[in-house]
């Protein structure tokens, strides 16, 4: 039996969810809308004790960490392989999954979070804020919400991460300038990675990739937009975002 | 033939030199004096384009990042497991081995440069310093530098780095309340990572790490600087120190 606690079909989510489809392997789905803070409620976090999202379940043992229960997915799921078969191309793979979890994730993390949390929580009182920090396990994302919440993130800080998501781009861009995918010929974990971050990027962030700048990373984009698994994942959205549906 | 560009066997130069030792594989030694910034000669970049130690050259091929050489290790050379076999062990050693590299390290990191790099540099004039400087390839590493070497981390950061070094300690003493090892019954990279940041604890952390606050991650600090691998590694030094030679 194998369960997934998940929120919509974007960033670490989405980077799971995509997996499991692609393994083709069927799996329960639940949903934690954090929206309604649901990945700190209690029942979750006696999940994942860290309240974050995704978690996989898989016969009552729990796997955290998007990037972990991808290669938990690897490890016990072999068929329809998403690591390279070869170590060398392989560890190429996971330098990009790592860089992903380091650096490129972080950086529109921070954006995201500025944009997003403010509008999502200023209809609460300070009290009622307080209560919801209150419920958060780890520190670090204790401090992450109020500074969003209250945008004062430093201007400087923005402006690196939007420097650091180009950068991630055009290392991205480059990497497919060698190979039709992102770690070697074959599709792999590290387009997974990749695209949970850059999947509403063609349409959002058109400054940064485009036609004329990134016309390698467009086209990966629509070929990973033709997988039937992700055509599957984004099915899931209960909430269903434009660039969804469609190419730019 | 297997070749690994390391610095002195600490923090993730000693990551990979100690798997390398546990494996008990052959490998040419090529010693990178980060101390004369040879990681970012022009003959390193031409190994490493990111100027970092350390890195793996395998029949030409090069691994970098010390975490997915471990892997990699793992993935060529089987025999002498480090990776659990079981899939949901191995799954919490890897939840391990990347918090240590997200956590964990960037924290210790912070710290040991905010000591080191300035009474490294002082006999440089600003020109020599400068150009330095300009030799490293990673914007983020530049910036880091000119920080170290000013001693003008934020002390809310330093304060911040400080705690997240207590919250890492703390984590692996909860780990070792309920398994030998760290990430369960068997000694696993899980370890390495850890011992690659806490080597020098025991001695230098003492009011982080002691017999009283954290006996377990004493005594798995001893029984670490037991192994036959551990004391291989330290016996690579070039300028041992202290701690290499003694527990606590």
């Amino acid at each position: 039996m194998l369960e997934l606690y998940h929120f919509e079909p974007g960033a670490n989510s989405l980077k799971s969810m995509l997996c499991l489809k692609e393994k083709g392997v069927e799996f329960v789905s639940h949903y934690v809308n954090l929206h309604e803070f649901e990945q700190h409620d209690p029942e979750y976090v006696k999940v994942n004790p860290n309240g974050q999202v995704p978690a996989l379940v898989h016969d009552g043992a729990v796997i955290t960490e998007s990037t972990v229960i991808n290669e938990y997915m690897e490890d016990v799921f072999p068929e329809k392989p998403l690591r390279p078969a070869d170590p060398v191309v392989r560890a190429n793979m996971r330098v990009w999954t790592k860089f992903v979890d380091e650096y490129f994730c972080p950086a529109l993390s921070i954006l995201g979070w500025n944009r997003i949390i403010k509008p999502m929580v200023e209809h609460l009182s300070e009290e009622e804020f307080e209560a919801k920090l209150a419920r958060i396990p780890l520190k670090e994302q204790q401090d992450k919400w109020r500074t969003a919440a209250n945008r004062t993130f430093p201007q400087e800080q923005l402006d690196d991460c939007q420097r650091r998501v180009e950068v991630s781009i055009q290392r991205v861009e480059k990497a497919l300038e060698e190979s039709d995918w992102i770690a070697g010929p074959d599709y792999s974990l590290a387009d997974i990675s990749c695209f949970s971050m850059m999947a509403p990027m063609a349409m959002f962030n058109e400054q940064t990739m485009n036609q004329d700048k990134t016309p390698r990373c467009m086209d990966w984009h629509a070929r990973m937009m033709e997988r039937p698994a992700v055509k599957e994942t984004f099915a899931m959205a209960k909430r269903p975002m434009p660039y969804m549906e469609k190419t730019a």
